[in-house]
């Protein structure tokens, strides 16, 4: 059967999740829906969405930071998968999500970071172990997105950076991510105001606040070719009594893994809601076999 | 509260658990079953086991290749935790033993392999990779055991070597397992009958029939003393369109970090019994939050 699905939002993410979806036979687009008026066949205005019911599963690819917390909840009928990315505040998202969800089904904070490595972590801090990630050298969309919030920001770019020595401090005992990476923001502003946007930049909880964190205001132009570089990679290392682990993920282009792997927990919530599955659940709820073949045991 | 525990069975893996139940706050050994007469305090003939009640969980420490699957499905009202290894066989045991737990759980093939590299498979296939393992240099406490089955033999140690070019191979399309790993056994036994046993080591299905074995023919303490070399190593390489993930386990001692990962699922029962689990259980059927702190997402 073919899964049929919506696209809320339409920037990089959204643009990634269109052409993943295309690659799969599994799967139909039938609507992508944005607060802007897109001119795009399938473009429907976002305040249309709750009433519509021609798709089993919406993705949202709106960012982190304000629209997803604030849209998610409002979609109490429409099965969903979101990719939201900040990390301190993902129970408070589920738990008040959870509330809206009374027949439906929410699948939260998919993807990459968080999201499989997240499953790292929890599968290897089992037998006693620590878990630290290191992330880079790549873009960090959320923490992209983040900045573009600020006012007078036009257009922004964040790079995560593992530090030169970082692995070696793991192993050392370092367990602080804010010592472990260096952010450096790529920044055009329209003003003056640099002095301003600097500081919220580098005080913002969650994101900025605990971290060796770089602000270089430049050109709209240079920000456009720095995102051009979609590349990222993130390592969890955990290290035991007498055992060490290290996972490596290496990819290509942030947005378009973020999507293959929203594409497969959509392909789960039929399953999930075959099996009685309602609310919001994240990636430590559901058993693995909805998402892999049991023959990889 | 304590877990209380009961290990079944009191070979290597036995020995390892009981020095790791040491070390936890948590848990208390309550008995060791044995089908042997053991001088220690703990121990209790294995077949009073059904009727007993003084412990929560038992740790099943008995050999895979039949000791497993001949003992588990008589222990129909006990909870417990396995490390049955012989992947072609986890299905057809887990729909076998299910059928014998109507009132308890029984949590199997747990360990590091299969275990947690059967979850790092499961988590990197997502998004539409091929995984592939590689495993070594180390011991296989479940291939030496088979060979420890065969008539005439009085000791046997194998070990699992990945060949060299294996990680360049994977890279390059290569995914049987047999065409990536050597599989080095030492053997001792009693009479001439070498020919015999190395025809059977060789040919037996699942587990050597279709690697390059060597069978190497030695004495007895030259076994002994290969047993000493505990540390083993294992990696998960998945390899999908436009993106790589490499998982890189390395433990001291497999018997030990095998026991650390079953307790940890032991952990786990008492809540997914409050939370209406029965039956048989593997590794993709337990949702990671019974197992890590979901702080780590």
């Amino acid at each position: 059967m073919t899964l049929r699905l919506a696209i809320v939002g339409y920037g990089n993410l959204g643009k990634s999740l269109e052409k993943e979806i295309e690659k799969r036979q599994d799967m139909a687009l039938t609507a992508i829906y944005s607060r802007r008026n897109l001119d795009h066949e399938k473009y429907r205005p976002l305040k249309d969405i709750a009433g519509e019911c021609q798709f089993d599963v919406a993705l949202l690819a709106l960012g982190s930071y304000s629209d997803i917390t604030e849209y998610a909840p409002l979609f109490t009928h429409l099965n969903t998968v979101d990719s939201f990315d900040t990390h301190a505040k993902i129970a408070e998202y589920k738990s008040s999500l959870n509330a809206t969800k009374k027949d439906s089904l929410a699948i939260i904070s998919t993807g990459w970071d968080p999201g499989l490595l997240s499953l790292a972590r929890g599968v290897f801090s089992v037998g006693g172990a620590e878990c630290v990630t290191l992330w880079g050298e790549g873009v960090s969309q959320g923490h992209s997105n983040a900045i573009r919030q600020i006012r007078g920001v036009i257009d922004a770019v964040q790079f995560t950076c593992p530090k030169p020595n970082a692995e070696e401090s793991v192993l050392n005992g370092e367990r602080h991510s804010g010592k472990l990476h260096d952010r450096i923001c790529y920044v055009a502003c329209v003003s003056s105001d640099n002095e301003r946007i600097a500081q919220e930049i580098v005080n913002m909880p969650n994101y900025f606040k605990d971290y060796d964190t770089k602000v270089i205001f430049t050109s709209p132009q240079e920000v456009r070719e720095l995102k051009m570089r979609t590349a990222h990679r993130g390592q969890v290392i955990s290290v035991g009594d007498g055992f060490s682990t290290k996972t490596d993920v290496k990819l290509d282009c942030n947005t378009d893994y973020t999507a293959k792997i929203m594409l497969d927990f959509a392909a789960a919530i039929p399953r999930l809601i075959a099996d009685g599955y309602r609310g919001a659940m994240d990636v430590y709820d559901i058993p693995l076999r909805y998402l892999a073949d049991s023959k990889l045991i």
